[in-house]
Protein backbone atom coordinates (compact mmCIF):
# COMPACT_ATOMS: atom_id res chain seq x y z
CA UNK A 1 0.00 0.00 0.00
CA UNK A 2 1.31 3.65 -0.67
CA UNK A 3 0.78 5.66 2.31
CA UNK A 4 1.41 9.05 0.65
CA UNK A 5 1.94 10.34 -2.68
CA UNK A 6 1.82 14.03 -4.06
CA UNK A 7 1.67 14.89 -7.59
CA UNK A 8 2.38 18.00 -9.37
CA UNK A 9 0.18 19.86 -12.38
CA UNK A 10 -2.43 17.71 -10.89
CA UNK A 11 -5.84 20.11 -11.93
CA UNK A 12 -5.72 18.46 -15.68
CA UNK A 13 -4.50 15.93 -17.98
CA UNK A 14 -2.77 12.93 -16.61
CA UNK A 15 -2.48 14.32 -13.56
CA UNK A 16 -5.55 15.11 -12.46
CA UNK A 17 -6.60 11.07 -13.93
CA UNK A 18 -3.57 9.85 -11.18
CA UNK A 19 -5.27 11.40 -8.71
CA UNK A 20 -8.64 9.55 -9.53
CA UNK A 21 -7.18 6.69 -10.26
CA UNK A 22 -5.39 6.59 -6.55
CA UNK A 23 -8.89 7.50 -5.27
CA UNK A 24 -9.93 3.92 -7.05
CA UNK A 25 -7.46 1.74 -5.81
CA UNK A 26 -9.14 -0.87 -3.33
CA UNK A 27 -6.72 0.61 -0.78
CA UNK A 28 -6.48 4.53 -1.69
CA UNK A 29 -3.49 6.18 -0.13
CA UNK A 30 -4.13 7.59 3.19
CA UNK A 31 -2.77 11.05 1.92
CA UNK A 32 -2.74 12.52 -1.71
CA UNK A 33 -1.01 16.45 -1.96
CA UNK A 34 -3.29 17.15 -5.16
CA UNK A 35 -0.88 20.30 -6.41
CA UNK A 36 -0.83 22.49 -9.51
CA UNK A 37 0.00 26.52 -9.53
CA UNK A 38 -3.16 28.06 -8.80
CA UNK A 39 -5.78 25.36 -7.18
CA UNK A 40 -7.95 28.80 -6.73
CA UNK A 41 -8.45 29.56 -10.68
CA UNK A 42 -10.86 28.29 -12.89
CA UNK A 43 -8.28 25.59 -14.51
CA UNK A 44 -8.81 23.90 -10.93
CA UNK A 45 -12.60 23.09 -10.66
CA UNK A 46 -12.71 19.62 -11.12
CA UNK A 47 -10.05 19.53 -8.90
CA UNK A 48 -11.72 21.26 -6.19
CA UNK A 49 -14.91 19.02 -6.66
CA UNK A 50 -13.07 15.93 -6.29
CA UNK A 51 -11.19 17.02 -3.31
CA UNK A 52 -14.64 18.42 -1.65
CA UNK A 53 -15.40 14.79 -2.12
CA UNK A 54 -12.46 12.90 -0.55
CA UNK A 55 -10.77 13.69 2.77
CA UNK A 56 -7.75 11.81 1.96
CA UNK A 57 -6.88 14.61 -0.92
CA UNK A 58 -4.82 17.81 0.35
CA UNK A 59 -5.18 20.58 -2.32
CA UNK A 60 -2.37 22.81 -2.41
CA UNK A 61 -0.93 25.51 -4.47
CA UNK A 62 2.65 24.28 -5.66
CA UNK A 63 4.10 26.22 -8.66
CA UNK A 64 7.61 24.35 -9.44
CA UNK A 65 9.69 26.45 -11.21
CA UNK A 66 9.50 29.00 -7.79
CA UNK A 67 11.63 27.76 -5.21
CA UNK A 68 9.41 29.34 -2.41
CA UNK A 69 6.32 28.08 -3.33
CA UNK A 70 8.01 24.83 -3.51
CA UNK A 71 9.30 25.22 -0.31
CA UNK A 72 6.28 26.52 1.28
CA UNK A 73 4.17 23.86 0.10
CA UNK A 74 6.91 20.93 1.59
CA UNK A 75 6.22 23.02 4.90
CA UNK A 76 2.43 21.92 4.39
CA UNK A 77 2.82 18.58 3.44
CA UNK A 78 4.95 17.73 6.65
CA UNK A 79 2.36 19.27 8.45
CA UNK A 80 -0.06 16.92 7.19
CA UNK A 81 2.30 14.03 7.17
CA UNK A 82 2.50 14.27 11.42
CA UNK A 83 5.99 13.02 11.23
CA UNK A 84 5.76 10.38 8.50
CA UNK A 85 7.86 10.59 5.17
CA UNK A 86 6.16 10.85 2.09
CA UNK A 87 5.97 7.56 -0.22
CA UNK A 88 5.92 8.86 -3.53
CA UNK A 89 7.05 12.12 -5.70
CA UNK A 90 5.19 12.47 -9.24
CA UNK A 91 6.91 15.00 -10.78
CA UNK A 92 4.01 15.41 -13.78
CA UNK A 93 3.85 19.43 -14.56
CA UNK A 94 5.64 20.35 -17.67
CA UNK A 95 4.93 22.22 -20.69
CA UNK A 96 5.42 21.38 -24.52
CA UNK A 97 6.61 24.10 -27.26
CA UNK A 98 6.12 23.36 -30.85
CA UNK A 99 8.38 25.57 -32.84
CA UNK A 100 11.30 23.63 -35.27
CA UNK A 101 14.31 24.22 -35.47
CA UNK A 102 14.91 26.93 -37.62
CA UNK A 103 12.64 29.04 -35.34
CA UNK A 104 12.80 27.90 -31.91
CA UNK A 105 14.47 30.58 -29.90
CA UNK A 106 16.32 31.50 -26.44
CA UNK A 107 13.20 32.00 -24.25
CA UNK A 108 11.26 29.29 -25.54
CA UNK A 109 14.39 26.84 -25.12
CA UNK A 110 15.04 28.27 -21.71
CA UNK A 111 11.08 28.85 -20.57
CA UNK A 112 10.62 25.21 -21.73
CA UNK A 113 14.13 24.04 -19.70
CA UNK A 114 12.93 25.96 -16.52
CA UNK A 115 9.55 24.10 -16.17
CA UNK A 116 10.25 20.76 -17.37
CA UNK A 117 13.79 20.33 -15.73
CA UNK A 118 14.65 22.54 -13.32
CA UNK A 119 10.52 22.54 -12.03
CA UNK A 120 11.19 18.63 -11.16
CA UNK A 121 14.57 19.05 -10.11
CA UNK A 122 13.58 21.79 -7.02
CA UNK A 123 10.17 19.66 -6.06
CA UNK A 124 12.79 16.93 -5.73
CA UNK A 125 15.23 18.40 -3.94
CA UNK A 126 12.90 20.29 -1.52
CA UNK A 127 10.77 17.10 -0.88
CA UNK A 128 14.17 14.60 -0.76
CA UNK A 129 13.77 14.58 3.03
CA UNK A 130 10.55 13.36 3.06
CA UNK A 131 11.48 10.97 0.53
CA UNK A 132 14.28 9.80 2.57
CA UNK A 133 12.00 9.55 5.73
CA UNK A 134 10.11 6.95 4.14
CA UNK A 135 12.82 4.68 3.32
CA UNK A 136 13.70 5.11 6.63
CA UNK A 137 10.42 3.89 7.58
CA UNK A 138 10.15 1.30 5.55
CA UNK A 139 13.67 -0.23 5.40
CA UNK A 140 12.65 -3.71 5.28
CA UNK A 141 10.66 -3.36 1.81
CA UNK A 142 12.51 -3.54 -1.31
CA UNK A 143 13.09 -0.43 -3.69
CA UNK A 144 9.98 0.44 -5.27
CA UNK A 145 6.74 2.92 -4.45
CA UNK A 146 5.81 1.27 -1.13
CA UNK A 147 8.69 2.45 0.22
CA UNK A 148 10.14 5.36 -1.17
CA UNK A 149 10.01 6.60 -5.14
CA UNK A 150 10.15 10.01 -7.16
CA UNK A 151 8.58 9.62 -11.06
CA UNK A 152 9.54 11.89 -13.83
CA UNK A 153 7.27 12.36 -16.28
CA UNK A 154 8.88 12.46 -19.59
CA UNK A 155 8.51 10.95 -22.91
CA UNK A 156 9.90 9.17 -25.52
CA UNK A 157 10.22 12.11 -27.61
CA UNK A 158 12.82 12.68 -25.26
CA UNK A 159 15.02 9.49 -26.20
CA UNK A 160 17.63 10.49 -28.48
CA UNK A 161 18.13 7.01 -29.87
CA UNK A 162 14.54 6.74 -31.17
CA UNK A 163 14.68 10.35 -32.25
CA UNK A 164 14.82 8.86 -36.22
CA UNK A 165 12.14 6.85 -35.77
CA UNK A 166 10.14 9.61 -33.89
CA UNK A 167 11.47 12.87 -35.96
CA UNK A 168 8.18 14.38 -37.63
CA UNK A 169 9.45 17.72 -39.63
CA UNK A 170 6.36 19.15 -39.19
CA UNK A 171 5.80 18.69 -35.54
CA UNK A 172 9.92 18.99 -34.21
CA UNK A 173 8.66 20.68 -30.87
CA UNK A 174 12.63 21.15 -30.24
CA UNK A 175 12.65 22.56 -26.82
CA UNK A 176 10.48 19.73 -25.75
CA UNK A 177 12.49 17.16 -26.81
CA UNK A 178 15.45 18.44 -25.97
CA UNK A 179 14.29 19.25 -21.86
CA UNK A 180 12.66 15.90 -21.80
CA UNK A 181 16.55 14.46 -22.82
CA UNK A 182 17.85 16.38 -20.16
CA UNK A 183 14.81 15.59 -17.77
CA UNK A 184 16.32 12.03 -18.67
CA UNK A 185 19.62 12.57 -17.59
CA UNK A 186 18.61 14.33 -14.35
CA UNK A 187 16.52 11.13 -12.96
CA UNK A 188 19.30 8.59 -14.05
CA UNK A 189 21.77 10.85 -12.10
CA UNK A 190 19.05 11.54 -8.98
CA UNK A 191 18.79 7.39 -9.67
CA UNK A 192 22.44 7.04 -8.92
CA UNK A 193 22.83 10.32 -5.80
CA UNK A 194 19.61 8.80 -3.93
CA UNK A 195 20.80 4.88 -4.22
CA UNK A 196 22.29 4.94 -1.13
CA UNK A 197 19.24 6.24 0.82
CA UNK A 198 16.82 3.75 -0.81
CA UNK A 199 14.34 5.83 -2.98
CA UNK A 200 13.87 4.40 -6.31
CA UNK A 201 14.01 7.52 -9.35
CA UNK A 202 12.51 6.15 -12.91
CA UNK A 203 11.70 8.53 -15.63
CA UNK A 204 8.25 7.91 -16.88
CA UNK A 205 6.99 7.76 -20.48
CA UNK A 206 2.75 8.51 -20.15
CA UNK A 207 1.81 7.72 -23.84
CA UNK A 208 0.61 10.26 -26.24
CA UNK A 209 -2.41 11.12 -24.56
CA UNK A 210 -5.36 13.53 -25.72
CA UNK A 211 -4.45 16.20 -23.22
CA UNK A 212 -4.26 20.14 -23.74
CA UNK A 213 -0.39 19.09 -23.85
CA UNK A 214 -1.33 15.98 -26.34
CA UNK A 215 -3.82 17.74 -28.50
CA UNK A 216 -6.78 15.75 -29.77
CA UNK A 217 -4.92 14.05 -32.22
CA UNK A 218 -3.14 11.49 -29.58
CA UNK A 219 -4.45 7.90 -29.53
CA UNK A 220 -4.53 7.35 -26.10
CA UNK A 221 -7.03 8.79 -23.74
CA UNK A 222 -6.07 10.19 -19.70
CA UNK A 223 -8.01 6.76 -18.81
CA UNK A 224 -6.14 4.69 -20.92
CA UNK A 225 -2.59 6.24 -20.05
CA UNK A 226 -3.38 6.16 -16.28
CA UNK A 227 -4.39 3.17 -15.79
CA UNK A 228 -1.54 1.76 -17.60
CA UNK A 229 0.67 3.99 -15.01
CA UNK A 230 -1.29 3.13 -12.13
CA UNK A 231 0.40 -0.60 -12.67
CA UNK A 232 3.47 0.51 -13.02
CA UNK A 233 3.85 2.27 -10.31
CA UNK A 234 2.58 -0.81 -8.48
CA UNK A 235 5.81 -2.90 -10.53
CA UNK A 236 8.72 -0.51 -10.17
CA UNK A 237 11.39 -1.97 -8.37
CA UNK A 238 15.02 -2.17 -8.30
CA UNK A 239 15.12 -3.38 -12.32
CA UNK A 240 13.51 -0.05 -13.54
CA UNK A 241 15.38 2.24 -11.68
CA UNK A 242 17.28 5.12 -12.95
CA UNK A 243 15.51 3.76 -16.25
CA UNK A 244 12.62 5.58 -19.12
CA UNK A 245 9.46 3.28 -18.71
CA UNK A 246 6.46 3.82 -20.66
CA UNK A 247 3.16 3.40 -19.04
CA UNK A 248 2.80 -0.04 -20.79
CA UNK A 249 5.66 -1.05 -18.16
CA UNK A 250 8.43 -1.41 -21.28
CA UNK A 251 11.87 0.44 -21.01
CA UNK A 252 12.77 2.53 -23.79
CA UNK A 253 16.33 3.55 -24.41
CA UNK A 254 17.83 7.04 -23.57
CA UNK B 1 40.77 19.45 -48.05
CA UNK B 2 38.71 21.41 -45.66
CA UNK B 3 38.33 25.02 -47.27
CA UNK B 4 36.66 26.97 -44.36
CA UNK B 5 35.95 26.37 -40.82
CA UNK B 6 34.73 28.16 -38.33
CA UNK B 7 35.37 27.29 -34.55
CA UNK B 8 33.79 29.63 -31.16
CA UNK B 9 35.76 29.84 -27.92
CA UNK B 10 38.64 29.46 -29.64
CA UNK B 11 40.99 31.57 -27.53
CA UNK B 12 42.07 28.98 -25.04
CA UNK B 13 42.06 25.03 -23.88
CA UNK B 14 40.72 22.65 -26.72
CA UNK B 15 39.65 25.84 -29.46
CA UNK B 16 42.97 27.13 -29.24
CA UNK B 17 44.47 23.96 -29.83
CA UNK B 18 42.16 23.31 -32.63
CA UNK B 19 43.50 26.64 -34.66
CA UNK B 20 46.69 24.88 -34.20
CA UNK B 21 45.98 21.82 -35.18
CA UNK B 22 44.26 22.97 -38.53
CA UNK B 23 47.39 25.55 -39.25
CA UNK B 24 49.30 21.97 -39.17
CA UNK B 25 47.91 20.27 -41.93
CA UNK B 26 49.27 20.36 -45.27
CA UNK B 27 46.72 21.80 -46.84
CA UNK B 28 45.62 24.26 -44.07
CA UNK B 29 42.29 25.28 -44.27
CA UNK B 30 42.03 28.55 -46.75
CA UNK B 31 39.96 30.33 -44.07
CA UNK B 32 40.35 29.64 -40.37
CA UNK B 33 37.11 31.86 -38.49
CA UNK B 34 38.68 32.12 -34.82
CA UNK B 35 35.81 33.09 -32.91
CA UNK B 36 35.72 34.13 -29.40
CA UNK B 37 33.34 36.35 -26.78
CA UNK B 38 36.33 39.14 -26.72
CA UNK B 39 39.41 38.33 -28.69
CA UNK B 40 40.74 41.55 -27.46
CA UNK B 41 40.73 40.97 -24.06
CA UNK B 42 43.67 39.71 -21.89
CA UNK B 43 42.90 35.65 -22.23
CA UNK B 44 42.89 36.08 -26.22
CA UNK B 45 46.73 37.43 -26.41
CA UNK B 46 47.93 33.79 -27.21
CA UNK B 47 45.24 33.33 -30.20
CA UNK B 48 46.16 37.24 -31.51
CA UNK B 49 49.94 36.45 -31.42
CA UNK B 50 48.45 33.57 -33.40
CA UNK B 51 46.52 35.24 -35.78
CA UNK B 52 49.22 37.88 -36.56
CA UNK B 53 51.38 35.18 -38.01
CA UNK B 54 48.86 33.55 -40.39
CA UNK B 55 46.98 35.13 -43.42
CA UNK B 56 44.14 32.72 -43.30
CA UNK B 57 43.13 33.21 -39.64
CA UNK B 58 40.60 35.89 -38.95
CA UNK B 59 40.19 36.43 -35.78
CA UNK B 60 36.13 37.92 -34.88
CA UNK B 61 34.46 38.25 -31.49
CA UNK B 62 31.46 35.68 -31.15
CA UNK B 63 29.49 34.82 -27.93
CA UNK B 64 27.11 32.18 -28.64
CA UNK B 65 24.52 33.04 -25.95
CA UNK B 66 23.98 36.55 -27.73
CA UNK B 67 22.15 36.07 -30.56
CA UNK B 68 23.20 39.98 -32.31
CA UNK B 69 26.70 39.12 -31.38
CA UNK B 70 26.01 35.67 -33.46
CA UNK B 71 24.54 37.56 -36.33
CA UNK B 72 27.02 40.11 -36.49
CA UNK B 73 29.51 37.46 -36.55
CA UNK B 74 27.97 35.58 -39.46
CA UNK B 75 28.00 38.99 -41.35
CA UNK B 76 31.50 39.22 -40.89
CA UNK B 77 32.42 35.47 -41.96
CA UNK B 78 30.01 35.79 -45.20
CA UNK B 79 32.00 39.11 -46.23
CA UNK B 80 35.23 37.08 -45.71
CA UNK B 81 33.78 33.83 -47.45
CA UNK B 82 33.44 36.00 -50.91
CA UNK B 83 30.44 34.07 -52.13
CA UNK B 84 31.32 30.75 -51.00
CA UNK B 85 30.29 28.72 -48.00
CA UNK B 86 31.11 26.86 -45.09
CA UNK B 87 32.34 23.56 -44.39
CA UNK B 88 33.11 23.10 -40.90
CA UNK B 89 31.25 24.89 -37.75
CA UNK B 90 32.87 23.71 -34.72
CA UNK B 91 30.35 24.84 -31.88
CA UNK B 92 33.31 24.33 -28.98
CA UNK B 93 32.73 27.24 -26.24
CA UNK B 94 31.35 25.92 -22.67
CA UNK B 95 31.18 26.17 -19.22
CA UNK B 96 31.44 23.79 -16.51
CA UNK B 97 29.79 24.35 -13.66
CA UNK B 98 30.46 21.50 -10.23
CA UNK B 99 27.70 21.45 -7.67
CA UNK B 100 26.24 18.19 -6.41
CA UNK B 101 22.61 17.38 -6.73
CA UNK B 102 21.54 18.88 -3.02
CA UNK B 103 23.08 22.60 -3.64
CA UNK B 104 22.86 23.19 -7.81
CA UNK B 105 19.83 25.79 -7.97
CA UNK B 106 18.00 27.25 -10.85
CA UNK B 107 20.03 29.56 -12.01
CA UNK B 108 23.37 27.66 -12.46
CA UNK B 109 20.86 25.07 -14.06
CA UNK B 110 19.72 27.92 -16.58
CA UNK B 111 23.15 29.84 -17.32
CA UNK B 112 24.64 26.34 -17.87
CA UNK B 113 21.89 25.23 -20.39
CA UNK B 114 22.05 28.90 -22.05
CA UNK B 115 25.82 28.27 -22.73
CA UNK B 116 26.33 24.61 -23.70
CA UNK B 117 22.98 24.10 -25.32
CA UNK B 118 21.05 27.93 -26.27
CA UNK B 119 24.56 29.03 -27.84
CA UNK B 120 25.05 26.14 -30.17
CA UNK B 121 21.54 26.27 -31.16
CA UNK B 122 21.65 29.39 -32.27
CA UNK B 123 25.18 29.67 -33.74
CA UNK B 124 23.87 26.79 -35.94
CA UNK B 125 20.71 28.88 -36.76
CA UNK B 126 22.26 31.42 -37.91
CA UNK B 127 25.21 29.75 -39.67
CA UNK B 128 22.79 27.57 -41.63
CA UNK B 129 22.48 28.92 -44.29
CA UNK B 130 26.10 29.13 -44.82
CA UNK B 131 26.54 25.75 -44.41
CA UNK B 132 24.11 24.93 -46.83
CA UNK B 133 25.82 26.98 -49.50
CA UNK B 134 28.84 24.91 -48.78
CA UNK B 135 26.67 21.48 -49.07
CA UNK B 136 25.07 22.70 -52.62
CA UNK B 137 28.86 23.66 -53.66
CA UNK B 138 30.34 20.50 -53.29
CA UNK B 139 27.18 18.57 -53.77
CA UNK B 140 29.01 15.83 -55.90
CA UNK B 141 30.83 15.11 -52.50
CA UNK B 142 29.86 12.17 -49.62
CA UNK B 143 28.33 13.71 -46.65
CA UNK B 144 31.52 14.99 -44.18
CA UNK B 145 33.85 18.21 -43.69
CA UNK B 146 34.77 18.48 -46.96
CA UNK B 147 30.75 18.78 -47.93
CA UNK B 148 29.32 20.62 -44.87
CA UNK B 149 29.43 19.41 -41.23
CA UNK B 150 28.00 20.71 -38.18
CA UNK B 151 30.17 19.44 -34.54
CA UNK B 152 29.00 20.25 -31.28
CA UNK B 153 31.41 19.61 -28.49
CA UNK B 154 29.62 18.01 -26.31
CA UNK B 155 30.96 14.87 -23.38
CA UNK B 156 30.74 11.47 -22.54
CA UNK B 157 29.49 12.60 -19.53
CA UNK B 158 26.34 13.79 -21.49
CA UNK B 159 25.68 9.86 -21.87
CA UNK B 160 22.91 9.12 -19.42
CA UNK B 161 23.79 5.09 -20.70
CA UNK B 162 26.77 5.96 -19.32
CA UNK B 163 25.85 7.40 -16.52
CA UNK B 164 26.59 4.38 -13.68
CA UNK B 165 29.71 4.06 -15.17
CA UNK B 166 30.85 7.70 -14.80
CA UNK B 167 28.75 9.24 -11.80
CA UNK B 168 31.32 10.38 -8.95
CA UNK B 169 29.59 11.70 -5.94
CA UNK B 170 32.32 13.86 -5.34
CA UNK B 171 32.52 15.20 -8.45
CA UNK B 172 28.88 15.04 -9.71
CA UNK B 173 28.69 18.41 -12.51
CA UNK B 174 25.14 17.96 -12.42
CA UNK B 175 24.09 21.01 -14.55
CA UNK B 176 26.96 20.04 -16.73
CA UNK B 177 25.88 16.39 -16.89
CA UNK B 178 22.27 17.75 -17.75
CA UNK B 179 23.38 20.43 -20.20
CA UNK B 180 25.57 17.84 -22.13
CA UNK B 181 22.52 15.55 -22.59
CA UNK B 182 20.92 18.01 -24.10
CA UNK B 183 23.12 18.89 -26.41
CA UNK B 184 23.41 15.16 -27.98
CA UNK B 185 19.38 15.39 -28.60
CA UNK B 186 19.93 18.86 -29.98
CA UNK B 187 22.25 17.71 -32.04
CA UNK B 188 20.50 14.38 -32.98
CA UNK B 189 17.51 16.92 -34.35
CA UNK B 190 20.09 18.96 -36.21
CA UNK B 191 21.39 15.79 -37.72
CA UNK B 192 17.52 14.58 -39.08
CA UNK B 193 16.45 18.00 -39.67
CA UNK B 194 19.77 19.03 -41.96
CA UNK B 195 20.26 15.57 -43.58
CA UNK B 196 17.61 17.12 -45.96
CA UNK B 197 20.60 19.82 -46.87
CA UNK B 198 23.85 17.60 -47.09
CA UNK B 199 25.26 18.57 -43.55
CA UNK B 200 26.29 16.20 -41.32
CA UNK B 201 26.09 16.92 -37.63
CA UNK B 202 28.03 14.99 -35.04
CA UNK B 203 28.15 15.52 -31.50
CA UNK B 204 31.99 15.13 -30.10
CA UNK B 205 33.24 14.00 -27.03
CA UNK B 206 36.67 15.27 -26.47
CA UNK B 207 38.14 13.59 -23.48
CA UNK B 208 38.91 14.67 -20.14
CA UNK B 209 41.33 16.99 -21.30
CA UNK B 210 43.96 19.41 -19.03
CA UNK B 211 41.74 22.41 -19.63
CA UNK B 212 40.45 25.51 -17.36
CA UNK B 213 37.41 23.54 -17.78
CA UNK B 214 38.63 19.81 -17.44
CA UNK B 215 41.31 20.85 -14.38
CA UNK B 216 44.98 19.52 -13.89
CA UNK B 217 43.34 16.59 -12.87
CA UNK B 218 42.81 15.53 -16.74
CA UNK B 219 44.90 12.21 -18.70
CA UNK B 220 45.03 13.99 -21.51
CA UNK B 221 46.62 17.05 -23.35
CA UNK B 222 45.05 19.64 -25.56
CA UNK B 223 47.54 18.17 -27.92
CA UNK B 224 46.46 15.01 -27.31
CA UNK B 225 42.83 15.36 -27.87
CA UNK B 226 42.89 18.09 -30.57
CA UNK B 227 45.16 15.66 -32.97
CA UNK B 228 42.78 13.06 -32.18
CA UNK B 229 39.80 15.41 -33.33
CA UNK B 230 41.41 16.01 -36.19
CA UNK B 231 41.72 12.84 -37.47
CA UNK B 232 38.41 12.15 -36.51
CA UNK B 233 37.16 15.02 -38.39
CA UNK B 234 38.84 13.86 -41.41
CA UNK B 235 37.08 10.51 -41.17
CA UNK B 236 33.61 11.68 -40.61
CA UNK B 237 31.05 10.14 -42.87
CA UNK B 238 27.09 9.23 -42.81
CA UNK B 239 28.17 6.59 -41.00
CA UNK B 240 28.74 8.92 -37.82
CA UNK B 241 25.88 11.49 -38.60
CA UNK B 242 23.85 12.49 -35.69
CA UNK B 243 25.57 10.33 -33.13
CA UNK B 244 28.01 11.14 -30.25
CA UNK B 245 31.66 10.13 -31.15
CA UNK B 246 34.88 10.11 -29.04
CA UNK B 247 38.05 12.04 -29.94
CA UNK B 248 39.01 8.31 -30.55
CA UNK B 249 36.62 7.70 -33.11
CA UNK B 250 34.63 5.89 -31.20
CA UNK B 251 30.82 5.84 -30.67
CA UNK B 252 29.64 6.49 -27.74
CA UNK B 253 25.67 5.07 -26.90
CA UNK B 254 23.63 8.18 -25.55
Amino acid sequence: MIGSVLVTGSNRGIGFELINKFLCRSQPPEKIFATCRNPEGPRSEELRILASKHTNIVLLPLDASNIESVKKAAVEVEKYLNGSGLNLLINNAGVISREKLEKVDADEMIDTFKTNVVGPLQVSQVFYPLLKKSAEENAEKPLGCMKAALVNVSSMLGSIERTPLTFQPENQVISYRVSKAALNMLTRLQAESYKKDGILCTALHPGWVKTELGTERAPLTTHESATGIMDVLGSLSEKQNGLLVSWEGNVIPW
